[in-house]
């Protein structure tokens, strides 16, 4: 990339952020308010558990690749800060009282829930997207998100505590469609760029721990009353803990020479926290959450494994952080989970029968939703004056960041050599 | 640096620490007794995020220099460690019980907010002081702090709940004064060590973060009652989530090619949660809480991009870690809100009215007393046998700690290039 | 390394992993089942912070290595996401209520605190094993570990709140028993790669950040009643912020050119946590508890500085991690401490009277049943098909590991620069 390249960003992204910004704040004006009565301060360590998910564990599990630490987790930080004020907006529409959005701690939870949808969409689109993209993705996918999370959970009045459908599969599915048209063909063959290092390994290592060590929060923040909640930390402690120990097992087995790769550690091992989502907080058994990880284990590894080249090379859908092993297929199977066990078992949720018919109808809505949500917004971030990069410009840092220029180094290094040794042979 | 350099710090700093530790304890076996009834436990989350924000935010926020992390981090842990016993005495002393200084949860948070002082002005000083002078800095520091407090909030009855004006404005101007007393004259040219590297960023942007997350708990932990604190967490929240949009967003716009810079993500996006801090829990509705953090970021932005090489050239201040915009800039606008919120509204604490000419009387005490208080601390730490390092062994680990010799690889690296290629034109 | 090297582990340890969950499954939907009147919500906090040592914290602890990142936090997830099943089960069977196990926020906890026992014996093992023999070493680890601590609580009634005992004097020598057996001849010198790097040392700094910060909630999370658990997370803070002195003091000290020793900070900090468990909730005063920190600080750095040379040379016994200065020591101070504050203290707990007899009792029963224990595990680690390294491939995560080739580059860069060399040389 020439030194001088520009990215056309400085104005289009600055007055896009500044009048989005300008817009909230004026709806604010209008709409939002303080709970008059806070009741909901018992939530506040599982809010900040969520809120350290979103904006550490996703930050920091996108660092992975070599030259694209600084987007990952500022680009991350940029669309949740801007998502949580969004989401508390459409959300709220929902659910006005007397003309007024509440906030309190229940609803900035749910807030930070939605703008997980983008980051999980993001996690498709890593490297191939410029700021001004995401933006408008973010503000798009969040109002379709709301209108969906509403269909689901007030119409078809079906269950999904821990969001299996509506955040994790909404998020992969959303983010795969759009994947799909915005399409790199120059990027069939492996960017150089597209891999890791070993720090960067380490540094991804800090968002899959925070992400782990957190989902208990995750999955339970919402539920309703202390048992509730209880349950669904302890389904979704077992069933992380179950994934993890077969993920690590087939890890080694799908690798001829039995080493354990990294991004199936990175990723997979988060599958069953993913999958026990739905029924997190229903009785299913400790025994049942393992068995739940245990699945989300080996579809989530076989999906890295065999999937996802297949996705790349036949179906054009070129998905960086291969979201689809870790929100989409758990998230489908979390779906699955929920319809079996009301199906199996009489769950009453807010007064009302959960039944396997809603959840199914729920699970299908979500992703019909995500899929024709995600390729429309495909489309308009197709634009061409949104500033996508040329596919051989992808997942490098320094088309929208100044980077320093010492640790650019390995690279330059080697191409030191390859100008010595070819000076040398000059000689 | 010769590898037998020595700064004889082993004595010096070994019987200063073991001094100052063995008179605290002494100290704290005459003065301070468990609380009898401890009332504050729902207040220990909000400790834990307070504490994490002193170590981890603050530590790694400064590890973005490419060789001084190990000071950055260990020092921040030293001059914390050390602060927060001292700071329960000093402001012990201020609230004695029947001659004794009782320890709670509340307490301790005090203590680690007295420590934020200190850690403040160490960013200013950041890689041209020793740890000896760090230690008495600390000492001095947080004494003054504390008698400030008390000015602040028992004589003039002043609010500062998030003390916008009594940490992060008085710790901050505390630091730059001594700067100013310490004028390094070899870093008018800017030291080839002053800068970061691609992984120093990444590990600061680890604390930007969880200072970013964990900010609502900061400026709430020591408000008055559920909904105090309910609303200064909704006040920080929003009042940071739009300093964010506004920093990456001009960011953008500063540099000319549009390009986004580190430095600006790392510090100015948190300037929205110092900002809102003396305001915090009054319900100054959503919308003007990210309206107060509109302008902190705007204001922390310009202050990077334009104040700070002035301060460094014209006033001969050098501020390292820019605390002069994270926390100078935006601590005086939070003093100015909470004048102008006070001017505007009734509003009653603790039983007495709030007072815009108190509020100004409260960020003028604390100016004053910082500025003079810093340059008093600065010319004590001028003494010669304090250690400091010579301009030209700024920003380097490896005058204080014992560094592993592998990764100061990349000038290694290129200086064997460079005797390499001295080498073959030799030949 | 050859490329080609192949441990043999990719079906021993994916059938032994898969056997071990299956089993886990069984005996899980045989005797677990939720509490029906969850009582121990309040508890969650402290637990989510606990959860954070055993994965954030002891796994980036481990990470100084310079090439074994990978394996640290990897394995370091995979012990504890085992062991946290296992554990449940195994002390679980200790306190059955009507045949069944009950699972609860404080169950939780204990299953965690299980886990650190194997953790820290991995510490001595570290990058000397293979995952094979760690979840052997687990599996059996806690196995006995569950029954010390049933002899120790409810046999021997005696006090180890915050497990100075059981947990970290048991998991020390445990492991060092453990390595004794497996004995490594060609580590007698010094391995190239057991070693430490700039980036490598900032990682575990993350680690020792979140040990030391939550400390307070480890030792504090089983106490009884508010007061008995303010008290420990009192006495836990102080005692880790005097030891953070005391060891930077000493570790300038012990230097002869006065310089501060990272393998010091990141450890020996530490000590204060482990030292002051035993006695964490009894009223000995805060000043008390700095004395024990203080203490813990000294035989922490001395040890690592004097004793841990000594043991490897003399005693055949390789720590990698340290842990008999960090755990084993420190460990024993606690277990000492406890004896002390019973003797000189009339203490009630659980009905009846605490004695100095019962803590001695206690602290040798634990280090015989560690010492035992891990011999006997050693022993069976060694059987020749667990595929243990040979030691020339020792603290080498690309044995385990498919690792990124750019970041093996230091030493690839070095060699190259050798062949370079010869090549010129040859020219």
């Amino acid at each position: 990339m020439p030194p001088d390249f520009d990215t056309n960003m400085r104005f289009k992204f600055s007055i896009l952020a500044l009048l989005l910004e300008a817009i909230i704040i004026v709806l604010f004006g209008i709409f939002v308010d303080y709970d008059t009565a806070p009741l909901h301060e018992h939530l506040y360590p599982y809010f900040q558990d969520v809120h350290v998910m979103i904006f550490v564990g996703f930050g920091f599990l996108m660092t992975f690749l070599k030259k694209y630490g600084f987007s990952s987790v500022g680009f991350n930080m940029l669309i949740a800060a801007f998502g949580l004020q969004w989401g508390i907006l459409m959300q709220g529409f929902w659910h006005m009282n007397e003309g007024k959005i509440i906030v309190d701690t229940k609803s900035m939870i749910n807030a930070d829930f939605s703008t997980a949808t983008a980051l999980i969409s993001f996690g498709a689109l890593l490297g191939k997207t410029s700021p001004v993209q995401m933006l408008i993705l973010t503000l798009l996918e969040i109002t379709i998100f709301a209108c969906n999370e509403h269909l689901v959970t007030e119409v078809l009045e079906a269950t999904d505590v821990g969001a299996s459908m509506t955040i994790h599969a909404f998020g992969a599915y959303f983010g795969l469609a759009a994947a799909f048209i915005l399409y790199c063909p120059g990027l069939t063959r492996k960017h150089e760029n597209d891999e890791s290092t070993y720090h960067s390994d380490m540094f991804a290592m800090i968002g899959t721990l925070f992400l782990w060590l957190f989902w208990p929060s995750f999955n339970s923040a919402i539920a309703t009353g202390v048992k509730a909640r209880t349950t669904a930390i302890i389904n979704t402690y077992y069933s992380l803990a179950a994934c993890t120990i077969v993920t690590f097992a087939l890890s080694s087995l799908v690798d001829k020479r039995g080493k354990f790769s990294m991004v199936l550690v990175q990723n997979a091992t988060l599958a069953g926290g993913v999958a026990v989502g739905t029924c997190a907080d229903l009785e299913i058994h400790p025994f049942s959450a393992m068995f739940i990880g245990v699945i989300a284990g080996i579809v989530s590894v076989l999906g890295f494994q065999f999937l996802t080249p297949v996705l790349a090379s036949k179906l054009k859908i070129q998905d960086t952080c291969g979201v689809h092993n870790l929100h989409g297929l758990p998230g489908i199977l979390g779906g699955i989970a929920g319809i079996i066990v009301t199906a199996a078992k009489r769950e009453i949720r807010n007064g009302h029968l959960l039944t396997p018919s809603m959840q199914a109808a729920a699970l299908g809505s979500t992703l019909g939703i995500a899929l024709v949500g995600g390729a429309l917004t495909g489309a308009i971030l197709k634009l061409p004056f949104l500033g996508q990069v040329s596919d051989q410009n992808c997942f490098d840092d320094s088309v929208y960041w100044e980077v320093p220029e010492e640790e650019t180094a390995p690279e330059i290094h080697s191409s030191h050599h390859d100008e010595q040794s070819r000076l040398e042979v000059a000689m």
